[in-house]
This record gives C-alpha cells, structure tokens and sequence, in this order.
C-alpha cells in the first residue's frame, strides 16, 4: 500500500468514526442506555461495538503492543460472535447501566488513537486493508442501525420528542413510471475491485421472464387507501402468517402512525405531524408489503429483477421489501473463523430488502447490497415498489 | 366425462377413502384423540377433516339436494380456511373428546354415500372433476399426515407402542454416486394434463450453474459420525436461528432417538430398536440437515437443482430438504375463494422439500412437488441429500 | 380390629371404588383421555392414580406377596409425590393414549382384587386401618375431581354434550336470613376420634370480633345484579391480582355463561340452560367472590368465623371461599415420608374454602374440613356466602 | 394547625425530600433508567413518582392557583391507581428516556417550591394534614425501594460497579436466646394518634398458643449450613410452588451470591466480597425463609407472635418474613377514592413482612408496621427468624 491509499484509509476511518459520533449529538445520556423491544439496541451499545471491532479484529489481531481497554469489555460489546467468547445476550443490552456513555466514549477514543497510530506506522497488508474496510462498512451499517434505533427509543416514547426539528424527509414528487424487462439470462452479484460483502457474491447467471417494474415507491397516499379499503380486515391479501401477525398486533397501520384527532399522523425524526400523501410510505413490515401488492393485485419484485432494473429505477429512500428469501448465492462459501460469521448464518426465514434508505450512510450500498430481515421487522426504513 | 372416466373417478375415490381408514386400523379410540404438541392433529380430525371438504367443496357446492351431516362439523372440521366461516383454533382440536370417533366414521359414511351417488346420478362437469381430484389429492396429503401423527403420539408415549409390528422401513444398500449435471438453462414446474398443484406451475426456465448430487440419501450410520464428531456442539456448522434452536431444545440427535443402555435406539412405528447404521436418516430438521451439509463440506441442493437431477436419483424414502424457501414460481396466482388458499398463503418462512416419503401415498408425489415446512420441524419424514 | 371391623372396611373400600365408576359410566372413551388445560386432568388417569395409590401405599407396602401390575405405571399415575420416583409432567397427562381406557379398568380390578383378598387373609394393623381411610377419602377427593373434570371436558367443547340428562341442580328457595355471633374465644379444628386430614388438626383457640353472616349462599340472580351493574368494568371492587385477571381474560362471566340471543345461558351437567336467578351462584374464581362482595359493601368470611357458624348455616350446594389464606393450624405438623407431601406442601398462595358442593362425596366433608384453591381457580364448585 | 406544628410538617417534609436525592448522589445519569426486571423501577421514576403524588393529591386538590408542571406527567408517573387516568405500564417504566434525569429534578423542584408556599400561605386543615404525612410516608417507602432498585441495576451489571464504598453493612455479633411467650389473648394493631397506615387497624385481640422466639436473625453461617447440607436439593424441606420456582430458576443461594474461586461472595452496595458468616443473611425469598426453617425443625413466627414478641426482638436489620398471608385486620375498610387504593388491594397472594431493615428511612417503620411481597421476591432486603 503506498502512501496516498493509506491516508485515504484513514481519512475514510476518521471521516466514518466521526459521522457515527455525529448521529449521536442530538442525544441526551438517557437516550443512549434503553432498549425497548429486543432488535433495537441502545445506543451506547453501538458506540462501544463498533469499536470493539476495530479492537477485536484489528488491534487484538494485527498489533502486537496493544492493549486491551477493558477486558471485560469483550463480555459486554460483542454481539453474535460466538467464536469470540461469551457475550451478553442481547435482549440484557438495555440492561446495563455501565459503562456510562463518557466510559464508552473514551473507548471509542482509545481505540482511535491505537488504530491511528497503528496505520502509520505499519506496514499495511492486504489482510489487514481487507479489515479495516470491513470494519469501516460494519460501522456504516451500524449507523443505519443507530438512527433506526434511535427512532424507535424516541417515538416509542409518550412525549413524542424531537431528535432534529431540521431533519428532511424525503419527498416523490413525480409519478411512476413502468419499466419493462424482457425474458432472458441476466447477470447479478458483485463484480468489480471494490468492497462488497460476501452475500452479494459470485456474480452469477439468472433466467428471468419478462416483468415490468414500476420505477417509484408506494406513497403514504396510495398505502392510506389499502387501509381505507378495509386491507388490514381482509385475510385474503395477507400469508397466513401475516395474518396471524396482523390479529396478534392488532395491526392496522404502519409503525409510528396515530390516529389522533380524526386523522392520521406519524412521528418522525422531527416530530409529531400529520401523514404526507406523497412521501414514500415507511416503516412496514414485509407481510404488510406483501398485503399491499396482492391487494393492487400484482406483486413484489424478486431481488433479481430488482438488481436488473436497478440502474433505470428512483431508489435510496427505503430499504425495498422483495419477494425473495435470503439465500447463498452459487459458489458462496463462508470464511474462516469469526469473519464468517457475519453474512452466511443469518441464511433462513428472512426476506431480502434491495435499495437504500434515507437513513443509510451515503456510498454505503450498491446495486448489488443485499440487506435482509425477519418478515415481521418494521423498525427500519422498509418500503414498498411493486411489479406492474 | 364418459362413463369409463367416471367409473375411474369413484374407483379413485372409493380407493383412496378406504386407505385412509387402514391407515387408522391399529388403533385404539384414544389413539384417536390426542395433539401432544401443536403441529400434531388428533386422527379423528384427519378422518373429519377430509370429509368437511368433500362435503363443504363439492356437495354443499354442488347438489342442490344434499343435507349437511352437522352444520356445527364446519366449525369442529375446517382447518385454515378463513373463508368458510370461524373454526376451532389449531391448538385446540386436541380438547375435543366429541364428536366421538364412531360420529366421526358415520360422517365419513354419510358423505361418502352422498358422494358416490351424486357422482353416478350428475353430469359431472370440467369443475366438478377438477375439484373431485383436488379433493383426492387433498386426503392423500393427509394420509401421510396421519401416519406422522400417529407416529408422534405413539412415539411420545413412555410406553412406546407398537403401531404395527410388520412396518417395514426402507433400507438402502447401495454407496451414492455422484451426479454431474452442467451449467445452462433448465426447465422446472408441472408440464401435462394430469393433476399438479397450484404451486407447480408455471413451467418456467432457470438457469443453474453446473453442479454434482449424490445419487443416495444421508444414513443414520453417517449421521451419527457427524454427531459424535460433535456436531450439536460446534455452533460454526449452524445457522443463528439453528444455534438457538439447539440450545433451547438441547439439540442433540434426531427425532425418536434415545441414547439407552450405552447406544442409540429409535422409536419406529414396529417399536423401539437399535439403530441401524445403512437406513436413511429420518426426523430431522432443516436445521439439523444444513449442519449436516456444512461438517461435511457442502451444501444441501436448490429446488431447482434437484428437479433437473430428479430422474437419476434414488428418491422416495425421505422427504428431502433444499436450500430453498418456499416461493411462487414465475406467473403463479392464487385462485380466487377458499380453494385460492389451498397453497399461497403459505408461501413465507417456510422451506421446500422434494421427493415423497415411506409415508408417502402411491401415486402422490412427482418430480415437480414441491414440499414445505417450517424449518424447526421434525415430525415429518426428513432426511437428507447432499452436493458433492 | 375384630370382624364387624373388618367387614364395614370392607364394604367402605368397596362401595368407593364403585363409586368412582359410576361416576365415569356416561363417558365415551374419547372423554376418558383429554386435558384441556393444565388444571384438569383426563377421567382415566383419575382412574389410575387412584389405583396407584393404594397399590403404592398399601399393597407395594405391607403384602410382601403382592407383584405391581406394571413397574412403567408409577411413572404414568403418580401425582406429586416427589418422594416416590419420577412422575409424567401434570401439563403431559392429556398426551398419553396408553394405556387404554380398557387397561386402566383392568389395573384397578387387579388392585382392587389383590386389596380384598389382603384384607380378609392380613391382620389389619393400626397404621394399616390408617392408609386404608386415607385411600378412601383420597379417592372420594378424586370423585369430585372427576366430576369437576368431566364438567370442563365437556363444558368446553362446543357441542355442548350432556353428561346426564338428570343431572339436578341445587335450588335454593328461601331468602337468606342473618346469624349474629358475639365476641369472644371460640374453638376450631378438628376434635374427634374419626378420619380427619391433617391439615385440620391441631385444634386450638381463636378470638373473634362479633359478626352477622348469612345462612344462604348468593344466587345466580344476584350475581346478575352485580355484572349489570357494571361488576366487571369497575376496579374498585376488584383486588389489583383480581382486576389483571378480568383484564387479561376478558371476564365478564362466572365460567361456564355464554350470552347467547339476548339471554344469559349457562352449561350443566344436564345440558345448555337460560340461567336459573334462584340457584346459587358456581363456578366463580376468588377474585370475583371478593368483588362480588366488595360491591355488596361487605366481605366474605374468615374459615374461622365460617367454622363457628357452621351448624347454622345452610350448606353443602358450593365450596365457599373465604377470606382466609390456606395456612398451618398451630401445632400442625407434616408427617415422614410421601404422606407428608399431602397437605402441607400447598400452604402457600391458595385460598381456604369451607363447606361442600353437590358434586362432593356424601360424607367426605365436615365442618372442620379445609379445602383450598389458587385464587383464579374456576372449575370447581365454587359459591359465595357473605358476612352481613 | 398552629405555627410550631405548621414549621414541623415544614422541617419534615423538607427533610424527606433531601433524603430521596441523597441516596441518588452517587448515581451516574445512566443508573436513573433502567429497569432489568419487572419489580425493579428505574430511580428517576421513583424521584418523579414522588413528586406526582404531591402534586396530584395535595397541589392539584387543595391549591386552586397551582399549574401542573406538565400534564403528561400524569400518564408517566402514576404508579397504579387506577382512579387517577391512564398510566404507563409497569414494564414499561424502563423504556422511557424522557422526561430525563434533569427534568425530573426540576419537576420534584418545581413540587417542592410549591408545597412549601402553599403549606406557608394556607391554613392546613386536617385533612390536608393527614395527606401531606401520607406523602411523606409514601416517599419514606420509595426511599427503601430506591436503595433496594439502585442495588438491583448495579448488581446486576457484570462489572459490579459501587455504590458507596463507606456502605456499611449491619453486623450481628450476640447469639440469639430465646423469648417465650404464654398462651392467651393478646391486642395486635396499631394505636396511637401518631401515623399509621390503614392496614394496621384496627387494633384487636388475638388468640395465641405459647410459642419461643429467637431474639436474632439468621446470619450468612447459619444459611451456608443449609446450603451445604443440600437444602437446595431436598424438595422435602420446600413447598410445592418453592420446589417449582427452585427448579425453574436453578435456585442454590441468596440474591448477589456468587461461587467464585471455591469461595462464595456477595455483591453488596460497597463492591463484590466474600461472604461474612456473623452478618444476618438478606435477599431471600419466602420460599427459601420456610425451607430453612423447614431444614432447622421448625417455622417461621406469624405476624401476631411477631408483634407480641418486638419489644424483646433485635430488629431492624431485615424485613423478617413471617408465615402469615397479608390479609385485612377485622373492622378494615378502603378508604374512598385513589387513597384507597394504597393497600387494600394488594391483599391476596403476599406473605407479611414484619421488622424493617438497613435500608428502612429512619423513624419509618414500628412494631405494628406491615410490610408485603409475593413469596418469590428477593430484591428487598429480607431476611429469616425463626420459632425456637
């Protein structure tokens, strides 16, 4: 590695270990110690977990002179890593008052600072650049991750308080249009020398039949009249399980939505407000997605089709439910160790979501990023785009 | 129709309704009555259940002249269909001592009657028939689903009854060759005249990538290599969801198998024996055989992989596991009303399974079926196929 | 213990035993096998625990001659005693067809065979004569546990079966007049030289204040009164236990009501029925008891200040809860050994209930008799008497 | 109310409320919001909880001029009465961030101002009198659960943070002799025109057989005894419901016991240590209590032998469990309204704790004071005496 790509490597670690911080600023310190439901994680958790990372991977690994901030710490902010050691099960995450959050800061520093230093003065080598980008894009996922949990952590809240009264939502001002595809062997998966995550690999070929696509996002206009037309009541849109889950939530909304006052409002980022017809509906579980489609009378699109037209449709302001299931794709192979277990082993019984959200870190995705969740998950920014 | 095809009609009919009732022969009344864990129905319910849909599907349907046996039967004997009215809750069909299972064979009686003399005396039109084989299809489906369940409250018993000392099991002697099949576009789903699913179709080209199977099933012999090299014990072989399964089961070897007396036996419907060592492993969850894949090396076929392979393999004794998940084919629609639900609604969270099973009715099954279940279950005849 | 002795043992043995019998002579076998919750348990293994027990206590005891029926049926009829070995899960008794109906009649023959012919050939010893009335009046507990059983079994199902079209219900005809007790120091507990549990002993003195108590119970037209009243939906009557569990299971009715065309109905032994305002009021949990009494603007009685009035009071048709908790008498003592486990291990979390019901025994109950159920117990029958 | 009593309900209140904030001093920010289990109420919703009872049943009630400092508060700090509107459920109290530590104190700030202008300025009647020493007791319990919650959340954090290393623990050093009481009739209930709460009265007499009392409590030495001799593991010496809850929870020792390097310790609220034999043993359930006293030959005391013997007891140390339920005292009746619902209806399911402990404010607790909880809860600072 010569000298500009290593300071490029830490310019894009600083910039990234930064922008996480910023997500943050907005908080108070009790914001950052609650976990309400189990998937959403408090806040300081990320903080120290992504630097646990950073610790565990790189440092513990690479640098012979490191030292540990905390050895309980490994305890503490590992997540799934089972062939790193015992951990905290996740749902005792919001369970622990301590560290403190000016505790998990100084972490965050202190493996700053090490890292910095390392990268100067090391000889970077491959395994060690193929980390530090690994851990840079583990962080970036992260930060989705905070400004989905912060979202909950705040709008679960009676209060509904503001997390940033100048946060932008993003608006669909022009109607969709329908892309058409013809019949024939495609090509998808990553290809190319930059960073991708193992799931989105080998680049492989696909059959697919004609389809068209519609190149925007379901609204909250267009998603307010399955509600009106009586969705949530009519089992015939929904999977049974979906429709078990709709009798059990009692489900008759998107999350954060109200009824309140003879309309419908949603709290967001920057509060309390009455539903936008044409801003691209969110935060809706798959099965909601999938009642949406059956009830237009057509269907989701499968990630290849997505992939295909990717280059042709508006995406990046959700993270789009598909029709697939979330599989290896030919010829993938898990690595080694606990790197391996980061993709391959969450390979059952979730959906695949393709896109981007507004709250994902820019140059994060790709139109190859495979992002996935169980089909009951509605705390990220998931939206609908339909098959036309 | 002409009058050979109706007399082929009530043969098939005739035929297949008394073999659902040899498969009740060995058993007691209370055999009858039980659901010892959810999947689990009594028998009585199958042997109900089987004649509600002739009766709601084609009599009620279809003569004008028919008397319902019970209008209350719809409530105690519907399963899923949510569009023919409310019905007892799944969980709960084992806390119903009546009907009594002697009102449950005059049911069956009833209809039967009903049915062979509607079938003599109309003109049976293209729908009658159609829905007359879907009817058939739908009680061979539960044939095999009595045998599990039988087999389940039979093996759940402390005292391991004897369900019939003359079940024979499938034995398979020969070593698995491997089978090369190579990359290009293939052709899967149901092509002909004869009865398929709802869920085989379309008949739809994929592309695959070349691949080797083996000719034969995974034997309890190898299966217990992979357990006493500590299978169950080493979470890198499992998927997160598998891992947990393990541990809050205490996962440590198939369904119906009990370590005793310093070996392992096995529950069978001809009772409690050893192990033996060259018979397909059977009862075991995709779980369990994704773990089985990953310690050896490999993987477990796609859907599409096996059907291409279907012709030059030995199948039939084991309901086999795929990598896929259960989703619809290229152009599949759900049909409209209750019959729309047969299939459809099912399609999340579950995986496909090819093959048939010893449980399997003759003629059931064919190299376009496509199985499925959620991935913790065992009751059914699972075993597994591997990619070499 | 001489002849006359002997013989009316004999007999009371006898005469028990056939009692249990007749009790169950209505079922079907279906009827035998169900638990539809944990609470109830299946007809035939009442049949066989209570065969257990004097086979396990008495005959595996004293005859050194006698051989068990089956070594395998400790394991299946055992309740809670845990100092007799390893027992089936109470919540497992309702997954267990075998044995059969038929086998457990043939192991109570066998018991019932081998007690009589050891009871005429033995010398009955004083700890022998001893077991022997424990085992009756276990049995005769047993009876009204069948009865309650069965009840729910079939009450449950929504054929609504008749258990016996005879059935006759308790009426209760004259108005309740009050019974006025001074102040002062009274004496309860059991005195006696007959079978008393141990639980009622020893007796001792108690200092009650002066109260009024009712000579009647509370009719189902009263009750009426209080749900109309909005009895249900008004927490200030209710315990902060007893207000979750109306929230939580939606109650708004003793078990057993069904509102059903405008009109409170209910289910008996005789059948489905409208409600009868002048029959006293059963199947009611202790938080609705006390609710019941707190809108009355009084409370139930204490086991004491019901003992002292007993001989005034008209009853027998409920077991009446009380407002005392099920505790020791001073001076109670457990005894040695599996015996030991009958009583005094339930001292904690239940409600003492004094009196009878029309489904006890003739002759199991006493005024000093102490029964005792959690306080959301519904299924037996239970009844209020007030203090006014 | 003349000016010297009116400046002593001045100096107390004052008083109480600086205590309630020096126990929080050496919390961390994030130690005030957590709630790890149900039972356990995050600090700054006992600081807010308080505040809202003055507020809400003196401010809101007797000032016409006071403004609610925020009207949601309400909803947010009402702990369960039902009469005062909607409130945040229990388990929720912990997935609150906001209103955050400084706003509570603000809030109890804002309280306070006013209560000490409104108690200058108006003439206190005694009915305003009489609710602001219920608050003042009120908040002297939060204090205890303050402690025992602040124990809880750090406790349970795998770094066993201190609270306060100068926490100094009760040591009992004398052996305990025994007291001996004569049969008779003795008064039991509170007297006085000092405070009381109204499940102490109304005084009345009560019927005791002689009974010995020990006049110390159980130390850590004598309860490793038990532990050491299986006490754990002898279902014999437990009842039913213990045997179950030390099955499910894998009970071996007290709360905050630890086995580490083959020596037990303790977490305490000045760090982790080893266990000091002469100290009396704490954290215990009631099951635990009876089973110790089960193992030692004998029984916990009841609440009136208990109230009989304080005069001659060492207590203070411990709430002493007893083996009386917690039920009414003859003559007891709910007050109208919220007040009402202070203790009345929470009598059912709980065992009486009588004494007070090292976490009891001063001058709260005395000889007729009845303290409460279910038979499993452990977090208070309970303990064991026994019948000699």
């Amino acid at each position: 590695m010569n000298d500009i790509e290593r300071n490029d490597l830490i310019d894009w670690f600083k910039t990234t270990r930064k922008h996480t911080e910023a997500i943050c600023k907005p908080l108070m310190v009790e914001d950052y110690v609650l976990q309400p439901i189990a998937e959403v994680s408090p806040p300081k958790w990320h903080l120290g977990h992504t630097s646990w990372f950073f610790e565990t991977f790189i440092l513990l690994h690479f640098d012979p002179d490191y030292e540990a901030f905390n050895p309980q710490y490994n305890f503490v902010f590992n997540s799934y890593y089972e062939s790193v050691g015992e951990r905290v099960i996740r749902v005792n995450r919001g369970n622990l008052s301590r560290p403190t959050v000016e505790q998990v800061y100084d972490y965050r520093q202190h493996v700053d600072t090490a890292i910095l230093r390392f990268l100067k003065e090391t000889d970077v080598s491959a395994e060690l650049k193929k980390l530090m980008i690994l851990g840079i894009n583990h962080e970036q996922q992260h930060q989705e991750l905070l400004i989905t949990d912060i979202k909950y952590i705040l709008g679960n809240n009676p209060l509904f308080p503001v997390y940033n009264a100048e946060y932008v939502t993003n608006k669909q001002c022009s109607a969709g249009s329908s892309l058409v595809f013809q019949e024939g062997v495609y090509e998808i998966g990553y290809q190319g020398d930059e960073f991708c995550f193992d799931n989105e690999r080998n680049r492989h070929k696909v059959y697919l039949n004609k389809f068209a696509i519609s190149s925007e996002l379901i609204t909250n206009g267009e998603y307010l009249e399955f509600m009106q037309d009586g969705g949530y009541e009519n089992f015939s849109y929904w999977h049974a399980d979906g429709w078990e889950w709709v009798k059990k939530n009692q489900g008759k909304a998107p999350l954060y939505w109200h009824y309140h006052h003879g309309e419908w409002h949603r709290y967001d980022l920057d509060g309390f407000k009455v539903i936008e017809p044409d801003v691209p509906v969110c935060h809706i579980s798959y099965y909601e997605a999938f009642a949406f489609a059956s009830w237009k009378g057509t269907r989701l699109p499968t990630e290849e089709e997505w992939e295909v037209a990717a280059g042709q449709l508006n995406w990046g302001a959700r993270w789009e439910w598909t029709e697939s299931a979330y599989l290896p794709y030919p010829g993938f192979k898990k690595e080694k160790g606990a790197i391996g277990e980061y993709n391959g082993k969450f390979m059952v019984s979730q959906m695949v979501l393709r896109g981007a959200s507004e709250a994902t870190s820019t140059g994060h995705s790709r139109p190859t990023y495979r992002n996935f969740f169980y089909p009951d998950a509605r705390w990220q920014f998931t939206g609908i785009r339909i098959i036309l």
